[in-house]
Formats: structure tokens, C-alpha cells, sequence
């Protein structure tokens, strides 16, 4: 604790600067150093992060330090703006928002125009000469502080806001449609209805003193960094809940005191592809959240992005404040070095930044951005790397619609975010989470989005909304989830009752399928076929400055030479984890293996082996041939036999005739290798021991494939892997099965070839003596999914029904499935590699697991010292571009 | 190596001695020894164990200094017994034994008067002066040497030895019934008749050359090491394999020249009673196979325990030699300070040893023994303790069958509970509880139980189960509650609507009297009359020793107050483990804790558990009440809520009518609760979190039944548990809840409690994130059966199919179940305490698993830094005895 609590800025100076994010958050960081450049911000403070904590841990107080500096940081406002705090001549009036360290955009409160009361709404009037904005500014303020901070505003979406009705109410009375039209002294009359509503809710009279308002306004925000939404965006975000929300204060500014007034938002290039052009929105006489809220169409500030000529940009209506906000925006980006998201507002022709932060983009902005950005000389290879998410990438590596398929549009809007989707209509986000959990396709159609929708949009394949820009929440929300979304699209017609969704007179219902162009902005009937994704020049140069920095290899997890192409197309260096049991249910196979479990000795199980063996030779030569020159592990036969026969009354019966026995040898079966808990039963290695005949066919398949193609001169490195080993004497005997065949079959064949046997560790007991086992293994390759489920205890098939609650009570930070758990089964990986080396020091070491393709448990596999990841095909690029940034994360 | 492979005894003095044994085995160790004090042995050598293990390195060939050593080895025993190998008037005969460092009795073998042929046998006979005895000597030879040397034993039991069908024609055709009947010319041809039939299945002459036999036999004896009855024998007693035997050369001596010579073996205390008397059987005119092999029957050497006046004891036979034998029995105990097991042969009056080992002993005996050896003042109390195997006592604390009673024997199962029990058969728990309710003794016999059967299995005498191992639920059940059981019977076929039971086609109805022996496992006809153990005051000496050794405390795993006096009367210091489900299945309880389970919310639960608390707190009252002044720690509810509700259709439709619901809505339940692993799933803690009200209820009858003694004066010490705890968020939250509801009560009651609360670390990841969960925890428990489960990916009830396997394929040295695994598992324990301590140096740590009654595994506990191990009641002396042998084993 520093003691000091209030850092100001404003006129050209500051107390903070942009890497002070943690304790004056994002906002306010980024306020202070554009005050610093000299770029033009209203006088203001921010409360700093560690007031937010002290506010909860204090129960809700202040110490006598943050009174006074607030107190001061009112004055040094008063100072530059001179203007005095509760002046009814000339009083300042101010804005009081929320600013965390990381952006959480629209979760959590503001409040504009504080200051005003019956008498320094006379002084705004006075100053302003207009009555009418001085009365809209009062009434504005009156419900968006009774909504914020006396807590008038609905819990649900369901309920009206009270001061909506109010107004209603008064636009009936007058005979009049629009806000607008509303006078000064309707406006006046509004103001005190409202309080009437307050008092008769709340029991509290709307506090007239400033200081009591703005005390009132600070509290409310800290308090809203844990209202529910906040709390459920941090948890999608990984935002630590400690880290707290500062507070800004500072002089209001207005864009809607008349014609020469204008407020907007800008992005320093294009945040949808990426391109190098400004690019922005805005509205004339208005307040900043009209522009977000999607009310009012926003207009395009320049040609870059002017649909229509009639539309008026701000270069054409206000070229002098246009060109003052070119300069300020090419400085921002010289500055941050890195395309920025800017808000503004323009008094009476004068430009004011209101913010700046480092612009959300699309995958495809994010790598071109970063690609050119290096080619101009902005940036090294190395921040360029950094630049993109490696998760982001997602987006450009999954289909887009078929350009050749028949495609009705029946709407256009604005591409909001690209993509393609199709998915069934629904216009409810609680509607979207249910459909989606049953796995259903859906596309969330709504009138326009608020932060309450979030979880809906998150599982919704695609986001329509029928208003707001490209800058409208669903716009920006669906472009950080790499949704894809057509917004603005004003020809829909939404009736959330009847749930339907009417366009040019043709209805369609909730459950009906829908395809959105998020690239282009178009709405299509039915469903459409997609096409794979075209990797672009920007991406491929981007992948390959990854590949220059990374150290660990990346494989893929393939079982078929499809899939095998596929990754190696997005650059895969072999396979690290290729299953076998995928390859016993094709075609007529099944029936051989079914022959072998229900056979009652070794004789009968290496005849109904024997019949296996051609085809898993065929299988391994394609895979093989596919790989040709890079390594592919092969995991022997994993799953419990009991897998293989059927469970279901009817298909016991087919079984038994086709194998003509009875439907009880089968059902007798069926029980005998029944199992509490197969998930720790008769499985892996356990089987090669039980039965060293399975391991000893599939030996011989590799080997006969890989002697062939070594023949045929393909070079081939297959690495044989025994799963499920828990001591060094089942891999010993595994091990010797499997030697002894590869001996033979080379032999056989005449011809040699390297291979390697080695082991799957994913049994705690396994990372523990670890020692041990690498005195037989060539390999280990850490099966995480297995190693988490027994390290947690966890079934992966049951923890559902307690991981959705370990999530609502916050007992687990992440879900272990999805991100290696750092703290306790990565002891046990970094423990393997350790104790592993400390017995062969050059032993190879890998992860098969899905946590193969989790940038940060990809991070983590770096840090200990893996050779290389393992993920599917798709995730490869993102690993490989993961591997990369968690070099340049661990450099210092 | 130190290139001395054979060391010489005989004469008064040897170049080895007793504590050699590693290098000379037990045998020739104790012969170097005996020869050392002086006390007369024949002359010989012993060639050491690791010559053993050169010979399986080198492909059973020996360097050359085996070679010469073994020559001088002969010359030494020539020069002593003044006699020469191969010589044909005075020739020297040799016995050529094995003699591994531990005791394997009759698994190796042995060659006896090597040395003779045609040749040689004139000597024998003139120097006895009796051609009987040296034909039928050679005649022995032979026969030895062929079945051992020449591999003619048949291989298994049901082949007959082919020397003995030809003396079975020999008598025959002489017409005579006895061996003894047989003259020299019938012997003489028997040797001529021997060596034709060796010749016709081996194809191989009889060697006549003394070395070539002397090598041969020495070979036998090295290569029988390996056989399998000697692998099987290592296996169950745990002989590591590279050990190897040594093999013993000694000048052969004759208990059977006449009738002035005998021989025998001895005790120098009775090692059935531990009585303090000389102890023995002989033989006049015989070899000391003869004695062993029980065709003719021995007679008493002195008073002591002969059973008939008309019986001659050697003290009459030959007074002098037994006075020589008196005295050497006397030095060797002495001299060893332990009770021995002697052989001797008295050879024309003359007294030989042969053999001196530490003599096994009953259970009863070795208390006996050792406690009266220390008040002799021939030991001290440490050796005094360290001379009762701990796992041994398990026979003095069960009710044993009359040892004179006739038994009918008709099955045999695991010996999974040890006692002994005769009842009347029944199928079903509620069965069981019904006629135990009127008075019968029950024995439950099922094809398997399962937690729902628990009320029967608290009321029965035995249980017997037709499937499930030593760790099945049955067995554990049962050892927990100190009832005999039988487990994994499988010859039984058990009907449970016809209410049969079918062994061997005869079959058992319920209301049938059987018994079972649950320490030998065997399942007996009709009822057999049982006597109690008596725990005699030596064994309260011992154990008052014990306690003042062993720095280890020793609670029990108790649930109920009968429970827990017996363990108290055992000398339990404390329930360590005192679980509640199994409360929740007795009387009507069930039916609240189903209503609980089907209730659809949080109101409906707690309206159901407000039903058990009463129930629940009185438990807790009695078992507080019977462990007053010692710590009770209690483990919240840890199995899933599916296993409360029935899983056959009969019970289903009597729990829908006694609910008043379909059983459509029962089976829907059953159905929603079913789990793929239900070990790894929602269970423990989970359920705690997902419902706090059950741990409320729980923790507020805990509460309540601590300060309603505690105003009664009574002294408790409730620790609290928290199962299947994984990361410290989780201990977190259930304790808030119990603290919460603990302050609660203690402030409705106005009375103070001391209690803890604490955890169960039994999950891989518990124990790595140890140090976490240490800062909520106040104490652990590791309970290492689910850690093993966990561990090593076994489940308890499935491993069974694959444990078998790994037994006979020698993949894991132990089953991990029984004894802790120390290289894997102990590992975590050890840095469960390791972590836990380093945040909280004084952490009271404890074992709850069935490892804390494991000999062993205490050991571990011990090396471990463990406060305490807990264990069923009855193996609480056991434990005792064992963690007092922790102490002076470690000592070093």
C-alpha cells in the first residue's frame, strides 16, 4: 500500500501512465497517458484497484486517505476545467465509470452528468443557454443514478425499467412517438415524476448534494464488479476476482449539446479483416451510449466504410474536429504500437477523447494486423507472434459456406463478425443455453444483445441481431468469441412472443434453420454447405515466424490417413497419439473381434486374431505412407473388451445369429465383463498381459506395414506405445512382446526398421516412479486425460453432474478436462519428465492428451521440458503458434 | 566376490557361522555354528548361495575355483571322519543338501549316501559288518538319486514313483508285506533293477564315479532352487528370488546300523504351548527321512509327552546319549537365546547333530515363549517384542473350532475374516435380521453383498460369499466387524429363489446348519462346537510391552458403541475412522434418507433430514459415550446417494408402494443417479457440496451428541472428516459449513466443545497439493485404499480378473490391497505429510485404510512420521505389536 489512492490527470499531464493497468485499470491507465501525449482529455482521477479491495475487506468503507484524495482530485478538476463542483452558476459535472484491468465491457455500472440538482441545473442551463439540454441532462441523470445506484433498475430482463413507463406515460399525455419531441418542461416534469418514483420505491429522497451523489456513484461501481454478470464474465475471461475494479471520475464532456456536437467510436484499422484504414461510427448530438446502444444507426465517419452516398460522415460535416481526431489516432497508434478501439466526443467543434484501448479484432484482423504492422516496421517478428490469440485462430481454420452452393439470402445486414454458421432459430439466450446443452445447432436472434445475454451467445453457432452497428455489443462480443454475427439487419421483423422472426411477410419460427454470412452480412434460408478454409499469405507467414521460435514439436492425434493429411497440412510433425480400437469396429472386423472375446482359449483368440491382421496391416500402411519421414505413435489396444459387444437386447440378438450361438452365451458374456468402475478396470496393458496375443497381431501389423513401405522406400518411424502402465514390469512384458515380434517379422521379411517401444504415462503411479519405468521405456508420451480423471478422481463420464456445481460455488478455478491442472497433475508430469531423465537423460518426452491443443497447458508442456504436443488436426496451427508465444513468455 | 565359494565345518571348529547366513543359508550357517561350540556335527562344507546365483548366470557351470574348493572341501571331511570318497574298504558316504538363507522346508532336495556303487558298497558292508545295511543304503541311493539327479520323480502327485511300483513287485514275488521284510539279495537286486529302469527312460547309465555323483547332486540341489514349488513357496512368504541356496556336503552318519542306533527331532520348548519342556520324537535303527515322512510312528524321546507307559523313550533306550542330547539342547538355547528345532542321529550309540534352526511355533507359543524367555533373563524385552510376528496373533483374538472336533469339510473359499462361526443358513440381510431377532445364529450366505446387505451382516455369525476377494465388499465388511468370513467361494452355486445353496450336487437349504472357519477358509457340514480365545496374561505382558516400545498411537475404524468397546478392550486408543452410511441403512432410517434423495429441492431434503438427525445423534451419543477421554473422528457421508436406493425390481416396487410414488419414479431416480465409474464420481465431499445440508444435519448430530456428554460430565474429542477432499477449495467450503453449525449448537447448548476438523487425503491430487489443503485441515487421514485405487488405476471390485494374472505372472510383488504399496502409493503419503507439515509443522496425521492393520504397512506408517494408524478392532493388538517392531527395526 502506497497510501496514495487517487492519481489525477488532465492538461497535458498525469500522475499514472499505460503500464499502470493493474492499479488504475485499463481505462484509467490509458486516460492518464493519453493525457501525458498531450491529446486532449477532460480533467479527471482515478481511484485506484487497491481501494476496490479495501472498500470489500472494510465492509463497504472508505479510509480517511481515499475521502481526502478524492476530495482533491475534485479540486485539481475544478482547477482545469474552472468550473466548481455544486455551483449554480457554473458547476462541473462529471462522469463516474468503472475501469478493471482487463476490458469488461458493459458489466459493470456508470454514471453520467453527476453534479446536477434543482440548482445547478440552472448553471448548465446558464452555461449552456439551452433549457431544453439542460433538463435532458438532469432527467438522464436522475434515472441512470436510480437505476445504478438506488437500485430501480429490473434484476430481469422481463420487468420493465420504472422510468421507461414514466416516460411513456408523459409521450402519451404530450400526444407525442420520440424522446426528442419531448420539451424542456416535459423534460422537467420527468425529472421530478422520477424522484417521486424513487421515494415511493426506496423510501429515500434523491440525495441533492453532489459529494453525497458522487459518494453514492463510487460506491455503486466498486459494488458492481460483483454483480452476477461481472462475475460470469470473469469466469469465461479467467479474470482473477482479487485484481478489482478502479474507478474514473472526470469532467463531462457533451456530443448532444446541439448540431456542432458530435460523440463516437473509432478503430485505428479494421477490426474485421484487419486492413489499414480508420474506420468508425458516430452520431450527431448525441451521448456516447447512444452510439453503443444501438438505438440510432450510427453514421460512418469517412468513405471507408460509407454504404450509401446520402449518408453524411464526419470528415464532411466537421472536417476540423475530423482532422484533429486523424492526428490523435495516428499518434495513439505510433504510441501503443498496436490498433486501437478509441471513443470521442465533440463539444461545440471541440475534440475530446473519452478513451483508448487496444482494439478487439477478428483472427483474420488479428494476423494481418500484426504481419503488416511488422512489414511497416512497427514491430519485431517476436511482438508479432504475440499478437495473436493462438485460440483465435480457430476461426481461420474452420469452414466457410460452399461459394458454389445455392444460397437464398432473405436479409442483409452489417458482418459483424465472419464466420459461417447454420443453426436453428431461437430468440431467447436462456433458450440458446438449453438447446445448445442438448446438442442442438442454434443461431440467437435478437432485437439487439445486452451483457445479461452472454451465456447464450456463447454456446449460439451464429448471432443475428435486428439493430445496432458494428460496434453494438452483440458486434463486439461475438468478434472476441470468434462467433460469427450479422448485425443491424432493420428488415427483420422480431416477435419475441410468438416467437417468430418475419421478413418481407415470410415467417419463420423458433426451431427452423437459418445460415448467417458473418463476413458478409447475410441472412440464408435453410442450411448451407460449407468449404475448408484458404490459410492466407499473412497466416502462413505468421505460422512460419512461429515455427522459427518455437522448441517444441507438434504432432497430431490421427487414426486414419484422412486425418493424418489434414494435420500435416496445418503443419503437423507426425502423430503422437494414433488409437487402434477406432479400426475394430469397421466393416466385418467387429466380427472377428467379437470371435476373439468370446473365445475360450489362446487357439481360438489367435484365430480370430489372424483374420484382424490383414486389415490392421492396411490400416498402418496408409497411416504410415500418409506420415512418411515423420514419427507416428501407435497405442496398443486400450479399451475394456466389453466395449466391443453390444449392450442392447436387439443387437445381442443379431450378434448371436451371426455368430450362431445363443443370445445367453452372449448376454453371459456381456455380464462376465461387466465392470463397477471399467474406467479402472480390464483395460490397456492389462489386456496385452491377460491376452500378450492381441499386443503380439498388433505388433506384427506395424511391423509388416512399416517393413513394406521401408521396402517400397518410404521411410517410416513407428513408435509403439503401451498404454495404461502403472509399473515397470508391465511395460517389461509388454515390451518383450513386442520385440520379439518386430525381431521376427524383420526377419521375415529381411528388412530392418527403427522403431521404438514406449509407454503412455497416465496413471498417477506411473509419474511416481517414473524412474523406474524409463529403464524400459524409449518414449513417454503423458496421457493427460486418463492422469487428470485419476489424479482428481474425476470420471470424465460422471463429473458432470458435480463440475457444473464446483463451477457455480467457484471450487475449482477451471474445468481440468479442458486446462491441464497446473497445481496438481502437472506436479505429477513434471515429476515423470524429471524422474524419467534422471534414468535415461535424452528420453523423449510428449503429451497425447487433450490438454494438447490448450495454449496454456501447451505453455506449461514447455516449461517442463516436453519434446513436443500432441492435439487434433485442426487445433495444430494454434499449437504450434502456442508453442511460440510460450518461448517468448518464458524468455526473461 | 571374495573368491571363497565353499566353506569348511566339523572337528570343534568352521570358517563360517551363524550369522552368515545370507552367504551359507540357515543350514550350513548353523552347522559352522554348531561345530564352533563344539557340539558334535559330522564333518562337511558348505558351498555358498552365491555360487547359486553364478550358476544360473553362467548356464549352470562353475568356475574352476568352485571346482578345486569343493576337492579340499572333500579332503577336509576325509581327513576328520578318516575316510576316503570312492574308497571300496573305508569309503566316505556324503549327504548333499540345499539351505537357503530362509527356512523353505521340503521344497528343495536333497541326496543322501552319495558316494556308493558296486565298489564302494563292499566297503559299507565291511565296515558295518552288516550287508543289509549297505545294500539297502545303496538301494536308497539309487533310488534318491534317480528321482531327484535323474529326474524320474514324477511331476505330479497322482503318477507314482517308479522305484516304488518295482519294490511294490519285488514284495510281491517274495511274498513279504513290509520293506523291512527284504533281505540283502532282495535289496541287492532292487539297486540292479533301479539302474535298469534309469536306463530305459533316460537312456543314461547310472554313474558310478563318486564326483560325477557328487556334481550331479550338487547341480540338483542348485537347480531346484528354481522349481516350482519353491517360486510358489518364495512367492507366498515373500523370499526374494536372488537370494539363492547354498548346498551342504556332510559326511553321512547312520541312524541305522542297528538298533544301537536312532534318530530323531527335537524342540527345546514345546512349540504348541510354549511350555518350557524338551520335546521330542525319534526313531530307533532308521534315517532321518523316516521320521519326517510319518510311515512308521516316532516315539517319545523322554516323559514329557509320552502318551502311553508301553511307549520307550530314548531316555530309557539309551540314557547316555540322551543325557549328550539334554546337554547340547541346553548350549544350543543358550547359545541362541530362542527356542530351536534340532536333528540328531545317534549312531552306534554315539550322538551326532545334524540340524539346529529356530523352531516355529503357534501363536500361543511364541508369546509363551518370549515372555518367559525374558523373565529367565535369557532376552531382553525388545527381543522380547520382536519375537511375535504381529500378523500371528490374529489366532489367539477369534473364536476358534475344537481342535478335537470332527469336521466335514465341503467347500473352500478365501480366508477372509478370520474366527470361527456355526449358524443356521439364510439368503437375504433381511433374513438374517429377522431370525437374529428371535434369537437364531445366522450364517448369510450371498452371492455377493453390497452395502444395502449391511444390516444382515452386523447380526450374522459368518458370512459366506460365492464371489469377491480378500478385498471384496463382504470381507472387508466383515474383518471391519470382527465376523468370521468365507469369501469367493465359488464352488458354491447359490439359488436365491429357491433359497439353495449346491456344493458338489448336494444341496443346502436355508434354516441348514453350516460352519466356517474364516481363518482357514473352509466351509463345514452341520454345526462344530467353538471355544473362545483366552488371552492369556503373558499376552497382556507382551502387549504392556509393546506399548511401552512403539511411539505410534493406535485408534480403530469403529461405528458403533459395540464396536468401539471391543476395540477399546483390544487397546484402541481412539476411532479413527468411524463411517456414517452404514448408520443410514438400519430400520426406518432408510426410508428418510430415499425420501431425501427424492426430493426435489433443498426444502424437501432438509424435512428429510430433520427425520434422521435424531437417529443420527444418538449413534454418535453411543459411540462418544463407549470412547469417552479418546478423539472420535467422524467422516461425513461418502458413498453415492444410488447406493441407498434398490437396484432389483422387487425392492423398487416395495419402496414405490412405501413412498406412495410409482416406481416409474423410483426407477427414473435410480436411473438419473447411475454413474459409468462410480468411484471416481459423485460422492464424498461432492455430495457435501452439491448438498451442505447433508453435512449440516451430519455435523449438528455430531455437535449435539459432543455437549449433550459434555454436560454430563463426560469427556469428547470429535474430529471431524472430510472424505475424497482434492483441492483445498473443497475442504474449504464443508468446513465453513461444519463450523458454522458447530458454533451453532455449542451456543444453543451453551456448552464448549473441543473438536477438529479434517480431512481424508486419498486422492493423488490431495496429496500433491498437500501444503494447500494443510491451511484448512487440522488434521489428515490418508485413506490408502482409494488412494491405491486411484494410484494405480484399480478398481478394488474389478481388479480382481487382472490381479490374479499379475500374481502368476509376477508382474507386481504384492497385491497392493493387502500390503501399501511403498514404491508408489507410499510415495504420496509420505508427501501428503511432507507438504502438510511444511505448512503446519504439528499436523496430526493418521492411516484409515485396511493398510493401518497391515504389519508392514505400519512400518511405512511408522518410517512415515505418522501420528497414528487405525484398524478393525480386532487387529488393534496386531497393530500394536507391529508399530512397537516399527520402533526397534528402525532403530539402527
Amino acid at each position: 500500500m502506497s497510501g496514495k489512492y487517487v492519481y489525477t490527470f488532465g492538461d497535458g499531464k498525469a500522475e499514472g501512465q499505460a503500464d499502470m493497468k493493474l492499479l488504475l485499470g485499463g481505462k484509467g491507465a490509458n486516460l492518464a497517458e493519453m493525457s501525458n501525449l498531450g491529446i486532449p482529455v477532460p480533467a479527471g482521477f482515478t481511484i485506484s484497484t487497491e481501494v476496490c479491495t479495501q472498500y470489500y475487506e472494510n465492509n463497504n468503507a472508505y479510509a480517511d486517505a481515499v475521502i481526502e484524495q478524492v476530495k482533491a482530485g475534485v479540486a485539481h478538476i475544478e482547477k482545469i476545467m474552472g468550473v466548481t463542483f455544486g455551483d449554480t452558476h457554473n458547476p462541473l459535472l462529471v462522469s463516474v465509470r468503472s475501469g478493471a484491468p482487463a476490458s469488461m465491457p458493459g458489466m459493470m455500472d456508470t454514471v453520467l452528468n453527476l453534479g446536477l440538482n434543482d440548482d445547478t441545473v440552472q448553471g448548465i442551463i446558464e452555461q449552456s443557454g439551452n433549457p431544453r439540454f439542460g433538463w435532458d441532462s438532469y432527467r438522464r441523470f436522475v434515472q441512470m443514478y436510480g437505476d445504478v445506484v438506488m437500485g430501480l433498475k429490473p434484476e430481469s430482463k422481463e420487468e420493465e425499467d420504472p422510468f421507461e413507463i414514466i416516460i411513456e406515460q408523459v409521450k402519451e399525455k404530450r400526444g407525442v412517438q420520440l424522446d426528442t419531441e419531448l420539451t424542456a418542461d416535459d423534460l422537467k416534469e420527468l425529472v421530478s415524476l422520477f424522484k417521486e418514483e424513487i421515494k415511493k420505491r426506496t423510501g429515500q429522497d434523491f440525495p441533492t448534494d453532489p459529494w453525497e451523489q458522487l459518494w453514492g456513484a463510487i460506491s455503486a461501481v466498486f459494488g458492481s464488479w460483483n454483480n452476477p454478470r461481472a462475475i460470469t464474465y470473469r469466469k469465461l475471461n479467467n479474470i482473477p476476482a482479487d485484481w478489482g475494479t478502479a474507478v474514473n471520475v472526470m469532467a463531462m464532456v457533451y456530443g448532444n449539446m446541439g448540431d456542432d456536437c458530435a460523440t463516437g467510436v473509432a478503430f485505428t484499422r479494421d477490426p474485421a479483416t484487419g486492413e489499414k484504414i480508420f474506420y468508425g461510427e458516430f452520431l450527431v448530438n448525441a451521448q456516447g451510449e447512444d452510439v453503443v446502444a444501438g438505438i440510432r444507426t450510427p453514421q460512418p465517419i469517412n468513405d471507408n466504410t460509407r454504404r450509401d452516398p446520402s449518408e453524411k460522415t464526419l470528415q464532411e460535416l466537421m472536417p476540423e474536429a475530423y482532422n484533429d481526431l486523424v492526428n490523435v489516432y495516428q499518434k495513439l497508434e505510433a504510441h501503443y504500437k498496436d490498433m486501437q478501439d478509441i471513443e470521442f466526443t465533440i463539444q461545440k467543434g471541440k475534440l475530446w477523447m473519452l478513451q483508448t484501448r487496444t482494439g478487439k479484432r477478428t483472427a483474420a484482423a488479428a494476423v494481418r494486423i500484426a504481419v503488416e504492422m511488422f512489414e511497416e516496421g512497427l514491430i519485431d517478428k517476436e511482438t508479432a507472434v504475440m499478437r495473436v490469440e493462438p485460440e483465435q485462430l480457430d476461426q481461420l481454420l474452420h469452414p466457410t459456406f460452399d461459394p458454389n452452393a445455392d444460397k437464398k439470402v432473405i436479409a442483409r445486414g452489417l458482418p459483424a463478425s465472419p464466420g459461417a454458421a447454420t443453426g436453428r432459430i431461437v430468440f431467447h439466450a436462456d433458450d440458446a443455453e438449453e438447446w445448445a446443452a442438448r446438442g442442438e445447432d442454434v443461431i440467437l436472434v435478437r432485437i439487439e444483445t445486452s451483457p445479461e445475454d452472454i451465456g447464450g451467445m456463447n454456446v449460439a453457432r451464429g448471432i443475428l441481431t435486428q439493430r445496432g452497428g458494428m460496434t453494438s455489443h452483440a458486434a463486439v462480443v461475438a468478434r472476441g468469441m470468434g462467433t460469427c454475427c450479422v448485425a443491424g439487419c432493420s428488415a427483420l421483423v422480431i416477435d419475441y412472443k410468438e416467437r417468430t422472426m418475419t421478413v418481407d411477410g415470410t415467417a419463420y419460427k423458433e426451431g427452423d434453420w437459418i445460415s448467417l454470412d458473418g463476413s458478409e452480412g447475410t441472412v440464408i434460408e435453410g442450411k448451407v454447405p460449407t468449404v475448408d478454409p484458404e490459410l492466407s499469405g499473412n497466416f502462413g507467414k505468421l505460422m512460419s515466424w512461429a515455427d522459427e521460435i518455437r522448441t517444441l514439436n507438434v504432432r497430431t492425434n490421427a487414426d486414419t490417413p484422412h486425418d493424418s493429411e489434414v494435420a500435416r497440412q496445418f503443419g503437423a510433425e507426425g502423430i503422437g497419439l494414433c488409437r487402434t480400437e477406432h479400426m475394430f469396429f469397421e466393416g466385418d472386423r467387429i466380427k472377428a473381434v467379437r470371435e476373439m472375446i468370446l473365445a475360450d482359449d489362446e487357439a481360438g483368440r489367435r484365430k480370430a486374431l489372424d483374420k484382424l491382421l490383414p486389415y490392421q496391416r492396411d490400416d498402418f500402411y496408409g497411416i504410415f505412407k500418409a506420415m512418411h519421414d515423420l514419427p507416428v505413435t501407435v497405442r496398443t489396444l486400450d479399451p475394456p473388451l466389453h466395449e466391443f459387444l453390444p449392450h442392447e437386447e436387439a443387437n445381442q440378438k443379431e450378434m448371436a445369429e451371426e455368430m450362431g450361438i445363443s443370445v445367453d452365451e452372449v448376454k453371459a458374456k456381456v455380464e462376465a465383463l461387466h465392470e463397477f468402475n471399467p474406467m479402472l478396470g480390464h483395460r490397456g496393458c492389462r489386456l496385452g498381459i491377460t491376452y500378450p496375443e492381441i499386443t503380439e497381431m498388433q505388433a506384427r501389423a506395424i511391423m509388416e506395414a512399416a517393413c513394406k513401405l521401408t521396402s517400397e522406400g518410404v521411410r517410416v518411424f513407428p513408435e509403439i506405445m503401451i498404454p495404461l502402465v502403472g509399473s515397470k514390469t508391465e511395460l517389461a512384458h509388454q515390451k518383450k512382446v513386442v520385440k520379439a515380434t518386430a525381431e521376427k517379422v524383420m526377419e521375415e521379411t529381411g528388412v530392418s526398421v527403427d522403431y521404438l517401444v514406449g509407454t503412455m504415462i497416465e496413471i498417477p503411479r506411473a509419474a511416481l516412479t517414473a524412474n523406474e519405468i524409463a529403464e524400459e521405456a524409449e518414449f513417454f508420451s503423458f496421457g493427460t486425460n486418463d492422469l487428470t480423471q485419476m489424479t482428481f478422481g474425476f470420471s470424465r463420464d460422471d463429473a458432470g453432474t458435480f463440475l457444473k456445481i464446483y463451477d457455480e460455488k467457484d471450487i475449482l478455478p477451471d474445468d481440468p478436462f479442458q486446462s491441464l491442472d497446473q497445481t496438481g497433475v502437472g506436479q505429477l508430469v513434471e515429476m515423470g519428465v524429471r524422474k524419467g531423465r534422471s534414468t535415461k537423460p535424452d528420453l523423449k518426452t510428449g503429451i497425447c492428451g487433450e490438454h494438447g491443443g490448450d495454449p496454456r497447458s501447451i505453455e506449461f508442456c514447455y516449461r517442463a521440458g516436453l519434446n513436443y504436443v500432441s492435439c487434433s488436426p485442426y487445433r495444430v496451427p494454434i499449437a504450434r503458434l502456442a508453442a511460440a508465444q510460450a518461448v517468448l513468455k518464458n524468455k526473461k
